[in-house]
């Protein structure tokens, strides 16, 4: 697979493609049949595994025929009636309806996807632990509104990269977990599962046990409440804007008359060979423009919402979801590289603030009102800040619980 | 005030205006010179109140005058400076810069919002517990993609609303409560407060004072990491989705050929008498409609960021939060009165049950697969899903803990 | 009024704020009125004005009460024939819908509003006309991913920015001109109209005399075709990008490292004397980020519109278009002031491109391609391009038609 | 290629994918080539067709180092160097810059995307203006804020239908003929064409030369002014609308209750073989909510350019127009196929219309005002409307200038 739309778009390989959300689908079938029969509702020789009876090579097939009934889970199901055994075969997919698969299968992927997110985000916190306390004395200038300001250190701009990410990162980690297996059957009350399993309590051990093999944690059915997919969608947007922050910061201080950050590995240009890009901060800030939009059309389907099962706004869903999820993959790589070999111009630093105007006016006001001589530098809290950051940045980076 | 742009505008008086923000500034600086005179920063006779000091007469002239600035921050600051004795005058705003202060007051104002939000999502949430217990038997026709599916009650329906309020609710109140003071001086170092007080220990001591005075929790700055308040407007939108939903249900249910649900108080028509139309549900959606965009603005300001403080996204940010909030609070006192005196007709829904064809189509198949004969009704967890989430419902109005 | 979480909101005083939509509310019913008197629909003694019969002291009232009906007409209505004379009194509003009267009195405020754009757009592109041709010969630094790239002139820069501004103007006039006249009744058949006069052609001439009377284009009913309102918001937008474009490069080019441009008059901060703060551009970037979602607002809206006249997308409608014309005014006239006082440093753009490293890269690629020698600039067609940007902003500026 | 998270994208095949972004990418190359040998710019020897040279094995390469230079062009123009003979290598991609040629070859695919939504639309009105003409005299109940309100004919509901779509697509049309071909070299002067070609007159003819062999209109460098794409963009956006809405009537006239419409080939449901759900109007649904999303980004691609090529706008561009290029093919030519099979229950809206509570009340009361008995039927000018829409239709689907 390739995107040439959305360069870095191979960090995500296997991930919340159509191969991954069709294999995601077949393990539902899987567990919840597994789970019919475990308790005895399918009766033991309906106990063929369902795993690989459909796969890459049905995709265009699925598909395809995925308009036609509005969801691919219905060409999915037919297949593996069609492939299994005839014991099996009438126990497929029976209690379900397609939106317990689909979200389920989705919740899968969206895992898997938070899973490489998370990992690459605690990378980029160790990274940002390390550049913060390498230049904990590193002084700068501090700018506001595009003009210089007052004095900072390059330590404190890292701790405020480090806190948009370990707020960011933490929000995406709780609302991951709340990720839920969806059974709800054809209207939401669970009525075909309890007719096959005899009891309200059978059919709840039935969601208990598909939930256990899965992974996932059991739920009221949430056909209509998408609140876990938007909370979920907003915390990768806010992770999002966490990146687009540094990048931003980045790409700025990356500029040919500041020149006071670069790239390691900043892009060329086929006839400008003295030139760096930063492209890495640009492909991130690609991100951040790109992602509030497709939360927002999450926002509206749950919004929009009606009936048992609505008619377009889950189905609007999807692919925000995936692309958020993707992006969300590719970008958190993206910053661990960005992060990794950025190379910090102390120097220069060093020298626009020397010779920045101004630079202590507001040192000499504050001075004058409270008798005291200036002190020698005037970094404020920039230590305490820097490190209580950077504490924060190693636990997270740990994967300490916040 | 008015507005005939929004109905319904009358329901968030006083809350999140240009008066309330006002006010807030001014309570955040009376509190910041409390501090500073407290911690003897200050001296003593620096101790008069501003509290008054500039007000709703000076309305006009500051919004004027805060285009040249770019905020109406320094126009208090300049009218507080001028109107205070020459003793307290020096030290007004002193370590602070503006965002500090309009950051804070901000808060302060959707802290107030939240209160009139979280109070009425309580009251409607009782209201649905009452309506979900009182129709716990009350079965009707479950709709799925526009058509009819399996039976269901109108009392899990309700369920389906409370499960999406009651989730709501509690992330805006957890994001609200991580709503905090923010103190960073000119870029974010705390260099003025800790020139001012003499330590960062001292410093630090200031805005504890500050925080604990205006009952925010404190935090490092927060300048250019704007997760607090992404996460809360995610949460009113979210909020907003769960009340889209209902009055997506409660519009549809309503229409003239289902009539099983009409609202206590429709709106009429000045020609067509006999019209009595969703209105609540109607304003409701256009909320639902209008309010991911808000919340959108506030990530693109989020992952845009630069410098120390930024130039724009920062300035984007203050009208989307008014919006988005004021809108929750007239949302959410709507949706309390719509819940309140809405009107469901069981004997419609009996009658649209009795006669929908193919209504047992699934139990059917369900029972001939089981082999047990169908049971009475096809209802499936109906009641247990419904009594779990009338006491989630109850729990959350009572305002017990998540 | 005024508005402290939007500065610069004066300049759009009067427009499309309660009161003038009231007062077009009140015009409409009048001009509607006029029309059934002029064609004998209605008898001559009912030709009492209705102007000024409600005005700015019933905004309270009639705000409060819009949330009962939906919308602010009926009750506009009810006082109208509660205040005219007997005569009159019957025939006010009748044959109309409340969406007709207020669809048309947004038209009339977004034309006002428009014409205040139009206005200082045309301003701002003499200004920019000057500008380039002042500095059609000042080089300067081209930068591409934040990186000097090849010299480019000050003078193309502008015409850049004309072009953007000229083809957004352009689209602005033209889709402002298409808002038409609202007049379809209840479910927009007419069937009020031609009931009351008697005949399609009758009922046809009224629409057109009330046209004519309000100076705006007659159209077959738009109740449920909201393309022309989406197309106008949707220039609006274009023209806040080409805003947005022009702040963002002066913001860039005023930052204290490049300090190639400044505003006339920066605004300043209270304790740091020496900056000079680019505010008009940072007040622009915040239109320019906020404004598309409005956009997408209003076209939720269109897509999801249902039946004679939905059920929450047209009272969506109204905040987001107010809203997105205030701000354009606002914005028109940021932008004239913004341009008409630019300082522009051309010896530190000289200065710049001296020293910048690797600026002849290309143009050496080039010359060694061709086999001639390099010529004495790499300025390309930049004189030619800025000549052609100056001729399309002189016309436009005068008015002439595309 | 398959789309699981977008069911219908098969309609899309080989439009706005990456094997026909890189043959569009090739194409560019090859005519700028062409046009430099042509011009005499290059020598006749450099004159190999670059055609072929590059093609779908390439893609996971290209795609894959497209991030090292944050866009896929430097991997193919370095394929296309490698691959042709010695004497046109050094020619290849001369004068260009990477933003040339990847603006230019999205505009030829989203041309060629035009062409695919324009016959379809034109076959859709074809079928609108059948319809609204076999149903002229088809009365039935017509509905505002859900509620029966009025009697109006299904035909004049069609005519509704068609002006939105007649209007929309008119803008299409207009707005992709404006894409334009973009050449302006490094920072938009076109230095290098001017010093390969040594004059302006001699470049601009060689860009003249290739917009001609391409087949697109010439242009300034219109690399920082986006107003061409948000157009386009928006415009594709108001075409989803209008078959958004067109979809919203058709879904909610298929309800179960109302049953006044149904898709021909209504999507089943595996366990309920009575349901037939309005599939397709359920994905143009999605199309609705789903787009403009996709403009904003856009917008706020184009709001905040800035230099001569942009540090990431530019980049967030390329998947969104993509994206809303391929859905506006599948929706168009959903919407034809919905359209196509449409089937109307004019019994049943009969006899809605017949049993409608109050249906009558307005005309009673339009007849008491004007004195005259009460016409016949309460249609108004229904048949006027639709005669006149279905003749904009007709012109439409003729492909008439409007």
């Amino acid at each position: 697979m390739s995107d040439l739309f959305w360069p870095g778009d191979h960090r995500a390989a296997g991930l919340l493609d159509d191969a991954a959300l069709l294999a995601a689908m077949v393990r539902v079938e899987d567990a919840w049949l597994g789970a019919l029969v475990s308790a005895g509702v399918a009766p033991s020789e309906a106990a063929a595994s369902l795993s690989g009876l459909v796969g890459p090579s049905d995709l265009a097939d699925v598909s395809a025929s995925a308009e036609a009934s509005g969801n691919p889970v219905i060409a999915v199901v037919a297949a593996l009636r069609d492939r299994t055994d005839d014991a099996t075969s009438p126990w497929v997919h029976r209690g379900l309806t397609s939106q317990d698969v689909l979200d389920t299968a989705l919740v899968l992927c969206l895992r898997d996807a938070t899973t490489a997110v998370v990992a690459d985000t605690r990378t980029t916190l160790g990274h940002l632990a390390d550049l913060a306390t390498e230049h904990r004395d590193t002084a700068m200038v501090g700018r506001t509104l595009t003009q210089h300001a007052v004095p900072i250190t390059f330590g404190v701009k890292v701790a405020g990269w480090i806190d948009g990410l370990v707020e960011a990162l933490d929000a995406v980690i709780r609302d991951a977990d709340d990720l839920a297996l969806q059974v709800g059957g054809a209207a939401g009350t669970l009525a075909g599962p309890v007719e096959l399993a005899g009891s309200v309590e059978a059919a709840v051990s039935l969601v208990d046990h598909t939930a256990a093999t899965l992974g996932l944690p059991a739920s009221p059915p949430w056909h209509t409440s998408r609140g876990r997919l938007t909370r979920f969608a907003d915390s990768l947007v806010g992770l999002a804007d966490a990146e687009g922050h540094v990048a931003t910061d980045i790409a700025t201080l990356s500029r040919s008359e500041i020149a006071e950050l670069s790239e390691g590995h900043g892009g060329g240009s086929s006839t400008m060979p003295h030139k760096s890009n930063p492209v890495l901060a640009v492909l991130l800030r690609r991100h951040a423009l790109s992602a509030p939009a497709l939360a927002s059309t999450l926002h509206l389907a749950a919004g929009t919402t009606v009936d048992e099962r609505p008619d377009g706004p889950w189905h609007a869903e999807w692919a925000a979801l995936r692309d958020l999820g993707r992006r969300s993959v590719i970008a958190a790589g993206q910053t661990t590289d960005l992060v990794a070999h950025l190379q910090v111009h102390a120097e220069q630093m060093a020298q626009t603030l020397a010779t920045a105007e101004g630079i202590d006016a507001e040192q000499r006001s504050m001075s004058g009102l409270s008798g005291r001589p200036a002190s020698e530098s005037y970094l404020g809290a920039a230590h305490h800040l820097t490190d209580a950051a950077v504490g924060r940045a190693r636990a997270a980076a740990r994967g300490d619980v916040p």
